[in-house]
């Protein structure tokens, strides 16, 4: 904590070093995790095609997802914070809601998350390898007895390493870390960060190679002429995510209602339904590789897409509502794929423009998806050109992006991940830390629309149980003294009990208009 | 500022159209200006082949560069704003510092930026789209009326924007305005300046195609093994962006400690060297889109690129601290990319890797130059990976900045975009801003020993000057009515005038208990 104030010029270079260490691990550990998936889903698979024609061992496998079920609802009781994408509850304890016991998380986690895939659940790998990432990062972090503020700058790093591992998209993770859970520029930070998220990325191609997740290759941006067409894909996608996030919450509360078996058991019923998929419609199985295979260089009825999609969602927000641990987020982009090619496939039917053009349907449309569901639309652009491997329609991207972002916006449906973790809180009903007296510096920016800009320290409202420590200034660090006048640009150093973190961050955000009051 | 509180959803769908509008202006001036930038540069080659062999059409141009020097000289001396870059005055105005008389500035940076690359001075013209960009987003929101805090908004974006056009390159505008400007992350912004940047940058490629600014092609990432070659050159990078921004300072010392010559007439003196530079060495004028050329698909000797390097550095720096209209961020790339350029030649014929990796190193190292300067790392990867059209190079990229970052950070060298700044507001002495009637968001907390505990809002004697706005309880926001009860722990926001503040504030304090009347 000393050295912060003390060394600003050391911090920032062991930060680096920080972040490599941390990249390292949560690389390793998103590479483990997602190669228990695949295996997961490959033996799935051999079991399916084994069972089919055999009536006993198919009621054996139901009791085997019986199992399972009970196993991982077990899990799940023992340890809460595993459960769902992990998301959430990564932001929630960068906000200072909640405290994760890492080693814990870690073990169910990963166990848990093998046992869905294996009992075919859709359910992604992203979300739960932004939280191993970020748990493995508190693990070095405690196990090296570092700082609170160092412990929370390695656990961003960490979230988003293994989003860049998970996805081979290295860009994409510094910018989550950044969009999603810093939400703001802090150079010592983003050092940080980066170097976690090349080092992680660097270890994830290393065992599964160089080509991205998708592998979609665009042969022509789409002419001007054509965008009427992406201002109605725009449309259409900020349309299906607000009805996405609603019906996402919808199959918590189907859970939630429940009341009459435990939760831990309640599990057990996706299990049951995946049982009936494998032998019914396979292709919605799983995380959706197998889906996403199917319209990468085929061309699919449109029936049998609008079949796969429903089926898709529907399956999705069951076994996501259930609690079972697992994401959302590569669901959700599979999701937004199929909307483009069938939108794609009516429009290039109904226009005559050249059928090559289907796959920048597909690509946008993931994109324009995920920003209406979640509301990071840099991150969204970042990771589909990453995975297209080009910035050629970033233009038609940005369009639809922003349509789809306004649409969801104007339909009041809130970003999914902030509802998750409202849910989360309600239900933990806002959880505080044990120990008594830890005191954490964090750091914020003042942006250009704050209240605190050209404002004397003593003049903000700031709350209580915080003090203002300094205001680093380029590479000034200015005691703030009540009559130290705070400028835009200007960091501020504030010492936070940790006990009120949550509430005192989120004050000094609106003072500083990282956060706008709504 | 009303529309903020009372209507948040509504905030950022109007910004969008703001940032659509800002968007068209700030790319229809960038495109002007780039135009008439473009036209100058060839005139003056065309002057150059003409006058070369006449001696006496040399001295008629000699001539003409000193006039030309007088009436940029004026022009500064008629709005200092325009002088340099651009870019930390628009920080400083963002920072609340300058205010910027928009139509002054606009006018005097065209006609003196045109006249510099007429007179062939080694100046970039994104700095000045940057200051245009923005200066234009001012201009819209003073004519339409706007609040300070779109105002600023407009600004942020239509910044971003002129760099977006200026480079055709919208990301890296989007990454700019976000990390060089705003410095968080805020929703509402974001799709104002996405809408901005894609807006401008669409009328840019309208004009000037769609090929980037540098149109480099790579054949294939550096393998892993050469990673070392990267190492060091990171290394080397940072300490030549250590060595750029003390140099660069130094230049403007030079001009500074004229100081028997009115600073008006030392703008002559970069006019005059050019003239000589044009008969000598006429690559390393203007911009430097010449220089690059040479680069692009040819072999230099490494003795004519360092020859050439070395020329453009010190001309460059002589030309900006003359203080003439005209920025150092496309120079600085050119630097990068000889220097590159020259590590990758010598590289090759050591080690004995293939000869296409040349193009690896020379774009690698405009990303390193930059960031080891400007402390841009988003930024400067994006702007790369957006100018080569590819993301395949990520990792080579991210370590090489890391390191040069880390290197220049080592080296205590200031940002020197930072540096710039904090020399234009010792010049001006913290101008204040001359509008009269600003109005400030501020909050007061209501305390225990309040007088204003339990009372209705009318029934408070507040001060003149100040509307309350708003009663902040936990989440609720209660409008602020007469007959509204004020309770122990609210958060009162009033909307102060800004001439008043200091009183106000005082009187609603003593009112809400947070100072005690003496």
């Amino acid at each position: 904590m000393k050295s912060l104030l003390e060394n600003p010029h050391g911090f920032s270079v062991s930060l680096v070093f920080d972040g490599l260490f941390v990249g390292i691990f949560a690389g390793c550990i998103s590479v483990i995790y997602r190669l228990l998936l695949n295996n997961a889903e490959k033996l799935l698979f051999t079991i399916i095609a084994f069972t089919k024609t055999r009536p006993f061992w198919i009621a054996f496998w139901f009791i085997v997802l019986i199992v399972m079920g009970l196993i991982v609802g077990w899990l799940m009781s023992w340890e809460g914070m595993a459960s769902g994408s992990g998301i959430p509850q990564v932001q929630g304890e960068m906000k200072g809601y909640l405290n994760q016991n890492w080693h814990r998380v870690l073990c169910s986690k990963i166990i848990g998350g093998t046992l869905c895939i294996l009992g075919g659940l859709s359910l992604g790998r992203e979300g739960p390898s932004v939280q191993l990432g970020a748990m493995v990062a508190k693990g070095i972090a405690k196990i090296t007895k570092k700082s609170q503020t160092k412990e929370r700058y390695m656990m961003t790093c960490g979230a988003g390493a293994g989003l860049a591992a998970a996805f081979n998209a290295p860009l994409a993770g510094v910018m989550f870390s950044l969009e999603e859970l810093q939400k703001n520029f802090n150079s010592s930070m983003l050092v940080c960060i980066i170097s976690g998220c090349v080092t992680s990325d660097f270890i994830s191609k290393n065992v599964f190679g160089l080509s991205p997740v998708f592998d979609f290759h665009l042969k022509a941006a789409l002419p001007l002429v054509h965008y009427w067409m992406l201002i109605l894909l725009g449309i259409l996608l900020g349309l299906c995510g607000a009805f996405y996030n609603f019906i996402m919450l919808k199959g918590q509360d189907l859970f939630g209602a429940m009341k009459k078996i435990p939760a831990k058991y309640r599990i057990v019923f996706p299990f049951v339904v995946s049982g009936i998929v494998c032998y019914t419609l396979p292709s919605i199985l799983a995380g959706g590789h197998a889906m996403i295979s199917l319209i990468t260089g085929h061309t699919l009825l449109v029936s049998t897409m609008l079949l796969l999609l429903v089926a898709k969602f529907f399956f999705s927000a069951f076994c996501f509502g259930s609690g079972a641990p697992g994401g959302i987020f590569f669901p959700l982009l599979i999701l937004g794929a199929y909307l483009g090619a069938i939108y794609g496939t009516l429009v290039i039917q109904a226009s005559g423009i050249p059928s090559y053009y289907l796959v920048n349907f597909i690509t946008i449309s993931m994109a324009g998806f995920f920003t209406a569901i979640v509301r990071a639309p840099i991150t969204g652009i970042l990771l589909i050109a990453e995975m297209t491997g080009t910035f050629e329609h970033f233009l038609s991207l940005a369009v639809v992006c922003i349509i789809s972002y306004l649409v969801a916006h104007l339909l009041k449906s809130e970003p999914i991940y902030e509802s998750l973790l409202g849910r989360i809180l309600a239900k933990n009903g806002f959880k505080e830390s044990e120990d008594a007296d830890h005191k954490v510096l964090r750091g914020f920016a003042v942006g250009t629309g704050s209240i605190a800009a050209k404002q004397l320290v003593k003049d903000i409202p700031w709350p209580e149980h915080c003090l203002i420590v300094t205001l680093n200034r380029g590479d000034e660090e200015i005691i703030a003294r009540g009559s130290t006048e705070i400028h835009v640009g200007d960091t501020i150093i504030a010492l936070i009990d940790d006990n009120y973190l949550g509430m005192v961050t989120e004050s000094i955000q609106l003072i500083c208009g990282e956060i706008i009051p709504e």
